[in-house]
């Protein structure tokens, strides 16, 4: 193995998987380094927050789904640095030589310089995130059950989701349909409907990078299900009794105990790597800024895809940090890698933009195709469909589709367990 | 409500959810006190800690299996102590008074006075416990391929369970499936296939409250997996790097990295709380020794039912803690204390054992109806129905039902995720 060409990939996520997927053929050795053991399908994380599915069901060891890729090597560890020159990078626990380095370790939250927030309101990357997430959730509902005095019961049936993109909304809905229609029979002395559910978004409407009329539509079904929105809106300070909110110049306060964070975004740690090691350019979210064909100024061996990646060279703006952007990053990764071992050029990335799905809830959801708008049960089946069809490169996929129909047909959401804090016996 | 005869249960296990279920439709209000919102299917958990099972798919919301008895309260709390003059139980947070009190809140892992073994040996009581155990295993196997130094890679091979019951036996098989079939094709380095596998027992047999017969075939099949048993064998010493063991006046020593526990069991706390204020007497494990009904010398208002109890007014031995045991029990008290309201004797408590039965693994499993004796295939076949006629009661059989077929066609353990630790992004 060790004289054919060295593909590292680091990372296991939609860019680094469709990279190492695409290489399955080719005459290359991959190691694909990930710090956890399997493929999280992220865009269902949010229905793992509010009970619908179990982290189980939408993430597959990267041992499995790798399995028939002979040539790849799935290593549980830790990238920390990068020895350009050398061509090595860095584990927490060993080294791994590359002769082209795909670099594919995404995103996680940003608090805007507060990370004391953190702790306060959780936000929706990893497993952990959503089970915490759905622990208090439900936890909160518990507490109010128990709670006798109005006002700190009313603290205790108002949850407040920061940010207004589209898991802000998935999450929102996902609560209005909880408090409306899952917990309707289950509480003896409160009602789970008076639940408030607050979604606070900077820009003037919720999804803002959809066209205005169907972020309008977003808002009235998000209405249906309960969820007031607040736009044009700052928080500017949470704590654990509730967060303080600047809109129109008005400072006010909301008392509220659950608190989830769905706004900023940052590029990991890695990138800031790639900046001291290879000298790649970063954007002030701490993307590595790439060249047309993905990789680094200087560097045509380290590539740089999906959420960590900041490609502008299609109309100006950034690629939107979206699962199908990764995976066409991942693909045209690997074909480059592939015709430059052949000695053929490679034409500059170009994204073909399918459209922007967002869903609010069951039967509800909106979809851009090009200047098609559409919104309601059609925009959700549409959502349904191209979800199930990604999870067809999956091995879960037809239990999920199961349990979909299951929890469709039923309002069912089973998997409403509060977990994670290491307790006694019952 | 408050007029009508309160009746407080303290556990949702199988003892207290049953009694509740059997309280549905008499004239008393029922409160059910937990910790967990959520009921456990106990018997499948060792699924969960091997991959087979997601939490969610063996766990229930304690308010959806409720939600049809209207005279049951659902309360999350914990019960610290009791003022048995007075009727009151008393939680952590507040308090709740009583007419008839039913304490079935189980049992804990027991290391025999070396709790500092807790954290090297995990148990398995609860999700966490699973899940815990299930990252362990995988991350052994992880550790494994990337160890260069041979003796080091043997002792991440290793695994060793400590008791020979039901658990133990079921644990070890599973763990036999993982090695040799599930993760067959997942490493590049490691052969899954080399790891050892131990069951230690202090009897002289496997299972030993089954019949000499089938403890011979369950060790039969434990050897088909690749388990090898070690009997009348006690655990001296365990620290991260193995365990000491003494068998047959001699002192050996194991280097496993990965000890499980499946050994002791320890009455909860709350068995101490009845001894204290209410005079009950406890067994050396910690149990309840409880009267003919199941109620406490001198208490005729209180009663315990499950791990908890002791009962050994039938045949002199105590009857096992397992989950028909508990439910019978469950539905015994209820039956009481409807039949006490209207001035109706009862008759004491008699548990009719309808056998015994032990999985080892696909296909594999043991089992015991009287004086007929069954292994192999029609013994884990009489398992899976009757473990699917348990599920029946609760919301989500159908698809665990699915899971199981799926697994069994594909032999597939999909939920085999290393999680728990807080991590970042990937």
């Amino acid at each position: 193995m060790s004289a054919l060409h060295r593909v590292v990939i680091a990372g296991g996520g939609f860019g680094g998987l469709y990279a190492a997927k695409s290489l399955a053929k080719a005459p290359v050795a991959v190691t694909l380094i990930d710090q956890r053991n399997f493929h999280l399908f992220q865009p269902l994380l949010y229905q793992v927050a509010t009970g619908g599915l179990s982290p189980g069901e939408i993430a597959s060891p990267l041992r499995v789904v790798l399995r028939r890729n002979p040539n790849t090597e799935v290593l549980l560890g830790e990238v920390v640095d990068l020895d350009a020159g050398g061509r090595r990078v860095i584990l927490s626990d060993g080294e791994a030589g590359y002769d082209e380095l795909i670099v594919a370790t995404g995103a996680s939250h940003h608090y805007f310089g507060n990370d004391q927030w953190a702790a306060l309101a959780p936000g929706l990357k990893t497993v952990e995130d959503a089970t915490e997430i759905r622990s208090r959730v439900l936890a909160a509902f518990e507490r109010a059950e128990r709670e006798p005095d109005l006002e700190k019961r009313r603290a205790w049936l108002t949850f407040v989701i920061v940010g207004g993109g589209p898991t802000g909304v998935e999450l929102a809905g996902a609560l209005g349909e909880i408090a409306n229609d899952t917990l309707r029979h289950d509480f003896r002395r409160i009602n789970p409907a008076e639940a408030q559910i607050l979604l606070i978004e900077g820009e003037d409407r919720v999804l803002p990078l959809f066209p205005p009329d169907l972020s309008a539509k977003a808002e009235k079904q998000l209405i249906g299900l309960g969820v007031r929105s607040l736009t044009s809106a700052r928080v500017t300070d949470i704590d654990p009794d509730g967060v303080a909110i600047e809109a129109g110049g008005h400072e006010q306060r909301i008392a509220a105990r659950t608190v989830l964070w769905a706004a900023g975004v940052r590029a990991s740690r890695l990138g800031k790597v790639l900046a001291e090691r290879a000298g790649a350019p970063l954007d002030r979210a701490g993307r590595v800024v790439v060249e047309p064909d993905l990789s680094l100024p200087g560097h045509p061996e380290i590539h740089v895809i999906g959420d960590l990646a900041n490609f502008s060279h299609q109309g100006g703006q950034p690629l939107p940090g979206i699962a199908p952007v990764a995976m066409a990053q991942g693909r045209y990764t690997a074909h480059l890698v592939i015709r430059r071992l052949r000695g053929q050029p490679m034409a500059p990335f170009h994204y073909f933009d399918k459209g922007n799905l967002a869903t609010v809830g069951r039967n509800k959801a909106v979809a851009q195709f090009g200047s098609l708008h559409i919104a309601g049960f059609l925009a959700w089946f549409v959502w349904v469909f191209v979800h199930l069809m990604y999870l067809v490169e999956f091995e879960n996929r037809l239990l999920v589709f199961v349990e979909w129909v299951y929890n469709y047909l039923t309002r069912n959401r089973g998997a409403r367990l509060i977990t994670g804090a290491r307790r006694g016996g019952p």
